[in-house]
């Protein structure tokens, strides 16, 4: 199912392919702070590509601190070994008579994000690219500009299940929140507590294992050590606070160690996190949204990486949103999408 | 309601009063976790009562490294000055034939340590001490010995109505966790959690706010900053994951905040404690069990304090359980019973 694996012949030849960085909304920080990441780490332009919109770029460029560096337009991915070097690869994905305001949402700034992650998913379902990672998009932008989608994960789903012809339904996927010391996929996103409480079926749990599995083993860490995280309180305490545990996540993990996956618990979820932080796993299953996200955020929202399981190449993102109160005055941080291009690096689909 | 208030004539007699300590259940960590505490503060002498068994305290000292220091039995509260200086005050409040086994359940240590708690809460409801600091105990102990609560807080809760002359439903409490950098108040405990999301209404929600902010009245903070967490992703994204924070939550912040309380929210619960954290807020308040845990258990295992709110007196405890595992080892660490401690004389209830 990896990309690179049924199109790159040999393995030498994957450094040679660059990673794709998308600009983001236009009207937010993702422009500046994709100037601000390559400025602080030179050496990451012999291996990304961004794409985006050129003016939109040196205006970003411009307004970050000190002498910037030369924005430069390739006509593909496929020569961005022939720019000079110190300048920042360009491809032109996207349309726009002029950038647009910074601060405020429109559909001219949501297509434009929208037509640069179209591209940069094609760029890597057709083996042109290694890995993609986003800057951050606007909901409403999105929205605006009539796309369907909520957010990059459903988005770029869509493009790849298109692309393999299956259902999205056939191409699940899930997210993993990463900060330094800690790591958790999540079985269920943007729903309320109470319909992911009904999302936690043993279907799932296990889907969300096997996806989790295959990961790792992408990542050359087949063994790694899996905690799944309980439901309720104290993962049910033998069922006095709820019996999910019993009846579902621990009938998952049986089913999952059954096929080889390094796969324990369900854990005490108030403790599994502090556990997994200092060493005991590598990874934290967590049953819903906030599980996960309350101990990733309150580590690291600084260096959070989000990355997307399940597509068929490797995809991550910053951890934080647009901000377009910060918009255009170089002050927002590149340190999240530093850490979420380090960690494509490190990863094959 | 405060019974410091209503019993001593003046402030300047309250520092006489001694903070009172239970062994918890003398086959944990309990008994030692004393000693260690006491021999690494010895300056506590002087306001810390042992309510406990002698014979178990002298064992728990013998197992700590190095020198021990004398344990002198009291026979009432109102001597602990007079016992010499460096030494550790016991009031012997339980009969045990002789020191029960390490790191065993028995209804004899049951007994004994709720016999402990039970002489620990008289004391502080009649004036006697200024606080309550609970060693762990073993809640298959405490039922072995046919104690029907499930712990310390519904223990506690019950004597204290008792003493008032209330119901316990008249006596609400509520659970407050705290480590360096961040406190959040619960407002359910062990309960599963899709009961907890049937306890999320507006009376609860309220209740928890005022009994939060009656607290902090107490320590000499009336303008705590209290953040209510929402229930739901994104404290529910202005009703697309979930309606409480709408119908619920909001209204309680609401009423609170016309009542004079400082209360914001509801907050987004996966940023809500790395803000506090960073101190925009003084307490949080979790709308279940593992949001306000995970947190906690993730910054502060080993300093962590459990306090109960509600009660007409101060009552504190470490965060941990009796570790039978580690149950005469002296490898125990008092660092959570110190911050317990501390926590104890920096309040008022």
């Amino acid at each position: 199912m990896s990309q690179s694996e049924t199109v790159v012949p040999s393995t030498t030849a994957i450094p040679t392919l660059p990673v794709v960085l998308t600009m983001g909304d236009p009207a937010g920080i993702g422009p500046e702070i994709i100037a601000l990441a390559l400025r602080e780490r030179p050496q990451l332009l012999r291996q990304v590509v961004v794409v985006g919109d050129v003016p939109t770029l040196q205006r970003a460029m411009a307004c970050t601190p000190g002498a910037g560096m030369p924005v430069v337009p390739i006509a593909s991915l496929a020569s961005f070994e022939r720019v000079a070097p110190g300048s920042m690869a360009v491809v032109q994905a996207c349309a726009l008579n002029r950038p647009v305001q910074l601060g405020r949402v429109s559909a001219e700034a949501g297509q434009a994000a929208a037509d640069c992650i179209r591209f940069a998913a094609q760029a890597a379902l057709n083996g042109q690219a290694r890995a993609v990672v986003t800057a951050p998009i606007h909901k409403e932008a999105l929205a605006a500009a009539g796309v369907a989608h909520p957010g990059h994960t459903e988005f770029l789903q869509a493009l790849a299940a298109e692309h393999l012809g299956v259902s999205v339904t056939e191409l699940p996927v899930r997210m993993m929140l990463s900060c330094p010391g800690l790591r958790t996929v999540l079985v269920s996103i943007h729903v309320s507590l109470r319909q992911a409480l009904d999302a936690v079926t043993r279907a799932q749990v296990l889907q969300t294992l096997r996806i989790t599995a295959a990961h790792f083993r992408g990542c050359n860490m087949p063994a790694a050590r899996i905690a799944v995280a309980g439901l309720n309180p104290h993962a049910g305490e033998g069922g006095l606070f709820g019996r999910e545990e019993i009846e579902i996540i621990a009938p998952a993990v049986a089913e999952a160690r059954h096929e080889g996956i390094r796969a324990s618990g369900p854990h005490a979820p108030d403790t599994v996190f502090m556990r997994a932080r200092q060493g005991e796993f590598d990874v934290v299953l967590a049953m819903y949204h906030d599980q996960g996200l309350i101990p990733v955020k309150l580590l690291g929202l600084e260096h959070g990486v989000n990355t997307t399981l399940g597509l068929p190449f490797v995809r991550t993102s910053p951890d934080h949103g647009t901000a377009f109160d910060l918009a255009g005055t170089g002050l927002a941080s590149p340190a999240s999408l530093l850490a979420a291009i380090d960690a494509a690096l490190d990863m094959r689909a």
